[in-house]
């Protein structure tokens, strides 16, 4: 083999991954270095605070506040801040300096991604980021390599881990949202606001990021639907159960055409969704993630693991870090995005899907059939009805709270969001119809 | 971009995987030629018998019984044929001749794979295989890329379809291993003579392949502990169940210290065995495979998907292709097999895991404790014993005939294959012992 001088990697950031990462370099020199075929020599990590207490000890010497100095003189940079600033200008320096990034900020890829890759591809610079989507799940280099014969048609995932313990604690333990966030937060699991989690928005990085691998297409973080699940109710999880369905937080990313103009096009989504009990994702427990992959060719695909957590996300940087040194030594193809499918970034509206609604009517004859012929008449059609016996009217209107009322609980068969959205307009207006209870979507194949 | 010129590629073999294939080449030319940054050219497709039937038209003008000539004047050579000569001479020619080489044949890689690779590695030539394990699941590049900074400590996989979709129907519907395999031949699940399949030969091969990229050590497919699933009763399956079991043949390739000698090791083994029905892998239903991987820091992962399939192999076959034809464009690190772990391979002695034992005894008082004595005797420790109501017994040996008989299940904690089997002869032995009726390994978390 031939001998190679040691690469300088620099570390931007020692929170719980670049504590983990910096300990793992250390503790591994020897067997990354007979990976790579050259030395991983860990040059300097730089911090706010050299004093600030750290998960795991890096040697003192190695640590310093002057990420610019430290950036310059790295062959790779690993960038581990998070946040956009000044995350986002350390990694145009590394660029602009001729070092190699690994980065697994998902925030500053899906709203800054294309400058970046633009800037790395303008003078041949790699930028890996396996750890952005996925935590530890090897996603990235599947869709990008394994898959690059085979056309996506459709990405489904779970990829928040906050999210989908809460639902799966309300789904298994019969918890109310606020108790299993409560539990959540215990566990370290939720942050103190847990906003970015439950509202989805970190769910919307991860899917602008595989939407844009999956379909060769620059995807914004603004373009995706967001929408959280703090409103799934103890009461819906309950229902889907008794249906065979489990609710669960999706990432949803499609190839589609719009029923409207005809035009294919992409949409990404993120909202929680009714899926079968026999789906693959409904086995998808507690804190952990999974990315569901449809291709063409190569049909179903899952990949599942840790979603988040220090040591596990470590992994995905390593990984990368040894492909990007690897690359050092013998040159080869680069990791710049692929956009040549640049296909039209599409509304909600060109959504097709099945929906669950929960009705509650009042309990008289032909009601069942008068809502029927709302869905109809919009063009949606139905695919099951479940009635629950009438119950005195709790909480209804004032006209209605001496009347006896009915759950009605109807999943459609496929429309687009525009129909059902006038079928539920349609169906609120009705005299007999007391309130919507919930819209859900349900998503893959009836159990 | 630079243009490049148009890269000519070879294809020998036009069965299922190979036909859909050179379909797959010719209808996305475009979209291929866009990924790669160069054409893809197929030059020819070498077959034994011109006129044979065929699940996809292939052009008369592409087809060629000289598949020695065809190798010679190509880049890359994807080799689809199956079985060990010719195709080990043609991916020899084909490596002589400067072309890098693309297959999918497991039964080759898991005996003569050193040999090639080595070659390979003398002329800088690339052997890309990620058909071979796992069909259409991306888990070649995972191991070797995304976990190239981790450790892997374990692999656990159902990597064979046709036995999952019979254990799946035994476990579901009740069948018998005779009925779910009369299913599974028409189906065309099985072959003729399904003996590679339910004799763990298939397992086993894909076992030698994934052990060797996991560990960076070569192993060889006789190394492999091997034992069939056809002994695998309705009985065994029915008591699985009831506690929280599932029964799959599963292969396993784990890094381990052998408890006599102190050295550590790889072992590979392919065997029927117990998970826990909250074990992702219990989720994998059909003909569906999965391969489970624990790491260092990565944790656990799983990568699901359909491990055979003519147009599921073909994606992983231009996935490889793909790549090929990347680095031909723009160099790059080789896949060369990383062999620098170079463990000792050990013996099923050396593996420790947990045990389920099934034994018909006679019902009288003081038997259960007799067992147990049996058990710590030989230092295993016994996690739960189920006894069954006693019936008359109804083959037993003559003297007993007449005699009420119990049926005990014990499952162990963990133990070595040594004790374990001194355990299983002592019990044998024992008066009270009618007979042994199974022995089955439990892998994973207890339910």
């Amino acid at each position: 083999m031939i001998e190679y001088r040691n690469l300088r990697i620099a570390l931007l950031g020692a929170g719980s991954v670049g504590s983990q990462v910096a300990r793992l370099l250390l503790e591994n020199r020897d067997e990354l270095a007979a990976r790579v075929g050259a030395g991983l020599d860990l040059i300097g990590v730089a911090v706010r605070d050299i004093d600030a207490p750290r998960d795991t000890a890096i040697p003192r010497e190695l640590l310093t506040t002057d990420a610019s100095t430290l950036i310059q003189s790295a062959d790779i940079v690993i960038e581990l801040m998070g946040g956009i600033e000044p995350a986002r200008q350390y990694i145009q320096l590394a660029i602009a300096s001729g070092a190699d990034v690994v980065t697994g900020n998902k925030a500053l890829l899906a709203t800054h991604g294309p400058e970046l890759f633009d800037a790395a591809d303008r003078v041949g610079a790699q930028l890996y980021y396996e750890a952005a989507a996925g935590g530890a799940i090897p996603i990235i280099r599947p869709l990008r390599d394994s898959l690059a014969g085979d056309r996506v048609d459709r990405v489904m995932g779970i990829v928040n881990g906050t999210t989908n313990f809460i639902l799966d604690r309300m789904d298994v333990e019969g918890d109310t949202f606020e108790n299993a966030l409560a539990v959540a937060t215990e566990l370290g699991y939720a942050e103190a606001d847990p906003t970015a989690d439950v509202e989805g928005f970190d769910a919307a990085q991860k899917a602008a990021i595989l939407a844009s691998l999956a379909f060769h297409t620059a995807v914004p973080v603004e373009s995706v639907h967001r929408e959280g699940m703090t409103t799934v109710t103890a009461a819906q999880i309950d229902s889907a159960q008794k249906a065979g369905y489990v609710v669960k937080l999706l990432a949803i990313c499609e190839r589609l055409v719009d029923p409207e103009t005809g035009i294919e096009g992409v949409v990404a989504r993120v909202h929680p969704a009714l899926i079968s009990r026999m789906h693959p994702l409904a086995a998808v427990h507690g804190a952990k993630n999974a990315v569901f992959v449809q291709a063409e060719a190569a049909g179903d695909l899952m990949f599942y693991g840790a979603g988040a957590g220090g040591v596990e996300t470590a992994s995905a940087v390593l990984g990368d870090l040894v492909s990007a040194a690897r690359r050092h030594v013998a040159g080869g193809p680069g990791t710049g995005e692929s956009t040549h499918a640049n296909l039209p970034i599409l509304g909600i509206g060109a959504v097709i899907t099945r929906y669950q609604l929960t009705l509650i009517v009042t309990d008289k004859p032909g009601v069942l059939a008068q809502i029927a012929g709302l869905f109809s008449e919009h063009g949606v059609s139905v695919e099951a009805v479940q009635q629950t016996v009438a119950t005195a009217s709790a909480a209804g209107s004032a006209s209605e709270s001496d009347a006896l009322t009915a759950t009605l609980v109807i999943v459609t068969h496929e429309a687009t969001e525009a129909a059902l959205a006038a079928t539920v307009a349609a169906v609120s207006a009705n005299d007999a119809v007391v309130r919507v209870e919930s819209v859900l979507r349900v998503e893959g194949e009836t159990p």
